[in-house]
C-alpha cells in the first residue's frame, strides 16, 4: 500500500492510495477521505462510493464536494476506481475500445466469461478485499454504507441486495436499475456473464427486488434532464418493482438536472446525512 | 455569444459561454453561475474569479464547490479562462511550450512586448470587456467583487488596486503577491512587459500597496504546506507592505493545506460570505 496523494480538506484529509489487488490481479487506486474525527483518532463508519462509466477514483473526490459533509458527519469516504487497470498493457487485463466495456466499465460484478473473468472481479473487490483493507489500515469501523452514480448506482443497489446485512444503508444517483433491459447493461452483461440471460437477473436491481432478503430502504435521486433517462436508466422500472414487492423506495425526480457531477454535488449532502443516520443506528 | 454548457446546480444553473473577444482577438470561454435568485428574475451582484496557471474556465466551476455558497448568497459567479487561446493555431496568438508563459498564463495584464502585445490583454478583458458583456446579457447588477487563486490571486489583488472604486471587495487564495521578486512573475513580466523593471511595479501587489488610492481590505488565505509558498508566493512580503502602508489585511495561514483545489474548496464558503457582505453594502 502506497499513499500517492494527500491533501488537507475541510479539516480532514483527502488521500489517494495504490495497492496490489489480489482479487483483480493489478494495482488499484482508491480515494480515502478521513474526516477530522478520524484524524483525532476516533474510529469512523465508512461510506463506499461507486463511480460511473469512464471514471477513475478521481472524479468523485474532485467534483462532488463530499468532503464538507463527511467532515460534518464524521464519515470516512472510500472511492475506488471503476475496473481493473493495465495502463502499460503488461498484466493481461482485457480491454475494449468502447467507453462502456472493459477498463473503466467494470459494472461491479465478477465476470464469468473469457477474456474478462481473470481480472474483472469488481464485486469481490468492492465487497470483500477493499473493506478488509480499509478496516485494517484506516481508523474505520465495520459499519458500511454504499452509494454510487449511474453504473455505480447499479453497483450500489445490486451489491447491497446481494449481500444482505453487510450495508447499513444504500443510495444511488441516476442509477442503471434494470441492466438486463437497457443497452449499456445488455452489452456489458453479454460480455461479462455470457449470452444466457438466466445469469443476468442476479445482477439486476429490478430483478433482485422481488426476492430481496432484506428490505433495506432505497434512496434514489434522478435528474429529469438526464440524457440517459429514457434509454439507459428508466427509474420507473425500479419504482414498479419496489411497489410490487413492497420494498421501501424514496425516488426523487429533479426537474432540470442532468447526468453530471453538478447534479451529484447538488444532493450529495442529503445522501451523506441519510447514510450517517443509518450508520449511527447500526450496531457493530 | 453562444452557450456551450448548461447544468442545473444547487437550485441555480452553471453555464459556460463562448464569445468573440474584441479585446483579445480570439474566442473566449467563461463560466457563469446563475443563483436561484437570478433564475427568479432578480438582478444579482457578481463575483469574478480569476484562476491560476494552466487553468481554463473549467477548473473553478467543477472543483471549488462555489455554487452552494453563491446560491445561498444570491451571487452570480463569473470564471473566465486564463489567457487568450488559439487551439487551431490560426489566429496568431503567441504561445510558449512552458506551462508558466503564454496560453494558460496571461497574468491578468496587458502585454506591451512582441509577440504578446497583440492578444495578451487580460487586464482590459477582465476589467472592461467581460463585465460589460455580463451586465448586458445576464441579470447582473454593476456591483462587482474579485477573487482568485495563485496567478489569479495576483490578478485579483492588482486589478482591484489598479481600478479603485470598481470592486466592492477583493480576496485571494495562495496569491503571487510580489511577482517582481519571484521566478514565475519575473519570467512573465520580462516577456510581457519587457526587461525594464520600472514597468513592473504597476502590476505588483506589494509595490502597489504603498500607493493604493483606496484602502480596500484584503482577505488572503494561504496553505502552509503549499509547495510554492517559499519560492513563488511569499505572503510575508504582502504582510510587511500592508503593515508599512497601514493597508487592512486579513492573512490566514492554514497548517497542512496545499496549493490544490481541495484548499480552495475548504474556504471558498468564507470568501463568498465576505464578498456577499461587501456587495450588499455597496451602493449601485
Amino acid at each position: 500500500m502506497e499513499r500517492i496523494e494527500h491533501h488537507a480538506s475541510l479539516g480532514g484529509r483527502q488521500e489517494v492510495w495504490q495497492h496490489a489487488s489480489t482479487t483483480l490481479g493489478c494495482p488499484m487506486r482508491f480515494g480515502v477521505y478521513l474526516p477530522p474525527a478520524a484524524l483525532r483518532g476516533e474510529r469512523c463508519p465508512v461510506l463506499y462510493w461507486l463511480s460511473g462509466l469512464t471514471c477513475t477514483e478521481q472524479n468523485f473526490i474532485t467534483k462532488a464536494g463530499v468532503q464538507q459533509h463527511a467532515a460534518q458527519h464524521g464519515l470516512i469516504v472510500i472511492a475506488p476506481d471503476t475496473s481493473p487497470r493495465d495502463p502499460d498493457g503488461t498484466l493481461g487485463v482485457a480491454n475494449d475500445p468502447a467507453y462502456d466495456l472493459g477498463q473503466g466499465a467494470g459494472f461491479y460484478l465478477d465476470a464469468t466469461q473469457s477474456p474478462w473473468a481473470a481480472h474483472f472481479r469488481m464485486e469481490s473487490y468492492v465487497v470483500q478485499e477493499l473493506p478488509a483493507l480499509v478496516e485494517t489500515h484506516f481508523p474505520a469501523t465495520a459499519q458500511r454504507s454504499l452509494s454510487g452514480h449511474s453504473m455505480g448506482g447499479h453497483g450500489a443497489l445490486t451489491l447491497a441486495m446481494r449481500h444482505p446485512g453487510r450495508y447499513a444503508s444504500v443510495s444511488a444517483f441516476s442509477p442503471i436499475v434494470a441492466p438486463s433491459q437497457v443497452p449499456w447493461g445488455q452489452k456489458a452483461f453479454a460480455a461479462y456473464l455470457g449470452e444466457d440471460r438466466s445469469a443476468w437477473a442476479a445482477h439486476d436491481a429490478v430483478a433482485l427486488i422481488a426476492h430481496a432478503a432484506e428490505r433495506l430502504p432505497l434512496l434514489v435521486d434522478q435528474g429529469e434532464a438526464d440524457d440517459f433517462l429514457a434509454t439507459q436508466l428508466r427509474p420507473e422500472l425500479l419504482q414498479a418493482a419496489c411497489a410490487a414487492a413492497g420494498h421501501p423506495l424514496t425516488l426523487r425526480l429533479h426537474p432540470g438536472y442532468d447526468h453530471s457531477y453538478y447534479f451529484i454535488a447538488s444532493f450529495i449532502g442529503e445522501h451523506v446525512a441519510w447514510h450517517a443516520q443509518a450508520l449511527r443506528a447500526r450496531l457493530l
